[in-house]
């Protein structure tokens, strides 16, 4: 594995390598990288946790990591990402993490530059690594993901995990069903009737109302999003014994989860945060790993 | 010691316990802590000197330091400072300094996560660790704050280190005076003549005019206020022998101060920013040590 | 030497030491110095390469490096840069790299404070370290400057480049020849017609056009520039066996520089970069050594 740009490029045994490396982290495994690498995270989307979890990352496993400002680059100067990288290149960078709003990014850097590269989550496209967080945390929960109902519910059109999650799930047994407002669902299949599938559900994956993308979502206000589309406490005493709740986060509270549910012993949203820095290390250590 | 958010929370004895330590630090001691931390800055608001300052005592104590970019992170898409300090407790951080500009924001924090809160300065209201460098650099220089008459001159009502120290000072058996216009006095008794009490001060402590808080101070010009309440160089003549001049920075020259007294001999404003870094190593060994 | 603010400090001895440093680097040679030394790169501008490339070479001499932040510091609040230097120079910062759009900006800091400046560029004044890397570059590849043929192309007046770098190329025994339309070309004497000195060219170094610091400059269209004063592919194609292009970057493809030289064969300009890093671990070391 050179770059992880999309779960497509993933097989089956790829994402179980990467799950059980993941777990060695999160048992106390360090890195048994040999030589001593720099990264940087390009970030050109505001983001706390995909970013912290990365830096995270990036310092158990002791690499050198050099501060990038994206609001401070000469990006500003009307570079193209193309040439950043390409001087990152130069300057000894051996990998990085980039968050883009454009769609696809990476395809003018695959192939054209030695820097191996993690997709951070590009426009409305793909999230990678959010994706084998999210994996990883119903496999540890279930031993497997074999059969599992898993119900992803929100903006399904709009939403990165949405679509990087959906195909790997499958691919790896899972049956996933999409719940979303008509308006919200794009190419994808989706049911309407949220309380139709709560009690088949194992997971129920529950998506953020991304204000900041729909500006014209004046369709719902929060309390009839709320009511349709959100988990409520009702709808979560119907949820089946063991079942468990998931949200990439950052979350709105009263809108798609009650916010009594955030930290209820259903939810493994902390949890997911907390994978995410044993899936990223596994990430970078397996891309590093293979340049040595 | 969990957290540090406010001087009420410190004992006399556990001031000098940290007094003790800084000492040390600034003598050349280097961490005792036995696990490997990792903390971040959450700076709400601008700040040079206080993050610089802990930016350093983190690094002289050997922890892991997250960059943590507030312009640029979730709290944009409108998640809490509760939110926010869950994730990057899910992720692993041990402890945080946060400045924000809501009085007590640490109220909705404290009991509620496990990571460690060290206050960097809540709106108007604490500002420990100011408090204590202050403590540190008067202890320091008369080996006692017993009987010593300090007198504050400023903005009392806005200022977060008169709020922090006064309190805590005369605990230390010092004499506080507060100087300042009646316009800006508060909840605060003060003296509004600022000659009568030159001559009897062992310390100088002058405040910022915080030009960007109270934009309606129109009440002084620049020149007036210097006259009335500024540290001139006339009044510094008169000042007794051993007396110091202290000031948090950032200073407006010929202002609160005049500019030849920034660095005179009597001046410990730059001991100050010196003795910062030892007292934030003290207090963060400290509450990390707690941990073990 | 215990600063570089301008190239007109240095002496031949001074540049050639640097250059077989800076060799040394290159051939992976790691650092000699014995203290612990802690640095803060402070970019008043924005930057990509130039911060970028200063932090790599710091990590790779292992020093501390503290994040500052320009948009978010201090200076916000009216505090002048001397201020900021002394604070930092207390709170025990042994050198600063700093970037700042006022010309000279370092002579209001040399002598009075005990912080090692670095100048990362300054207005339209001096750019050192961009110079020596350029000179680097010349130097590895034809293993003298002596009677080396360098023309330097583009926004004369307004570039860093030009003026760090004319003198210093002619002191090492190298011809320089500037080309620019008059409009730009301030204080110095350029050639108006660039086919004129294409085939004695040994390097062709060509310069930003600064769109963010001259908008009246619709004097000329992106294509007539490229026209008059860009390398293209034709102009390449005259240049003599063995020369080579240059450019500082960031370019603006097929303005002055057709897009596709950029990565040719003649073109060093990702070896600037390469070398940057090398050369500013030089640069770094030297001046920390002289404080040991």
């Amino acid at each position: 594995m050179e770059n992880l740009v999309s779960m497509k490029d993933l097989s089956v045994e790829q994402i179980t390598a990467i799950l059980k490396r993941a777990e060695d982290f999160r048992d106390g495994a360090t890195s048994t990288l040999k030589n001593n690498y720099t990264m940087a995270n390009l970030f050109f989307e505001p983001s706390t946790r995909t970013k912290m979890s990365f830096e995270m990352a990036e310092r158990k496993l002791q690499l050198n990591v050099l501060p990038f400002d994206s609001g401070f680059s000469s990006t500003l100067k009307g570079e193209t990402l193309y040439d950043t990288v390409k001087v990152l290149e130069a300057i000894g960078i051996d990998a990085l993490v980039i968050r883009h709003e454009q769609n696809n990014f990476f395809e003018e850097l695959i192939g054209k530059t030695k820097v191996a590269i993690i997709n951070g989550g590009d426009g409305t496209g793909n999230h990678p690594t959010q994706s084998l967080l999210d994996i990883f945390t119903i496999w540890e929960e279930f031993g497997t993901l074999q059969d599992k109902v898993i119900t992803i519910v929100g903006d399904i059109a709009h939403s990165r995990v949405a679509r990087s999650n959906a195909d790997a799930l499958s691919r790896l047994g899972a049956k996933v069903q999409l719940v979303c407002p008509t308006e919200w669902q794009g190419e994808f299949e989706c049911l309407q009737d949220f309380d139709e599938v709560i009690e088949s559900s194992d997971v129920m994956m529950m998506l953020r109302v991304q204000h900041e993308r729909h500006k014209e979502n004046g369709i719902f206000s929060k309390e009839d999003y709320h009511q349709a589309f959100g988990l409520t406490v009702e709808r979560e005493r119907k949820m089946k014994d063991g079942a468990i709740i998931m949200h990439p986060a950052p979350f709105n509270r009263d809108v798609e989860i009650a916010s009594e549910l955030v930290e209820c012993d259903r939810s493994r949203i902390m949890k997911q945060m907390e994978n995410g820095v044993y899936v990223r290390m596994a990430i970078t250590e397996t891309i590093l790993k293979g340049r040595e």
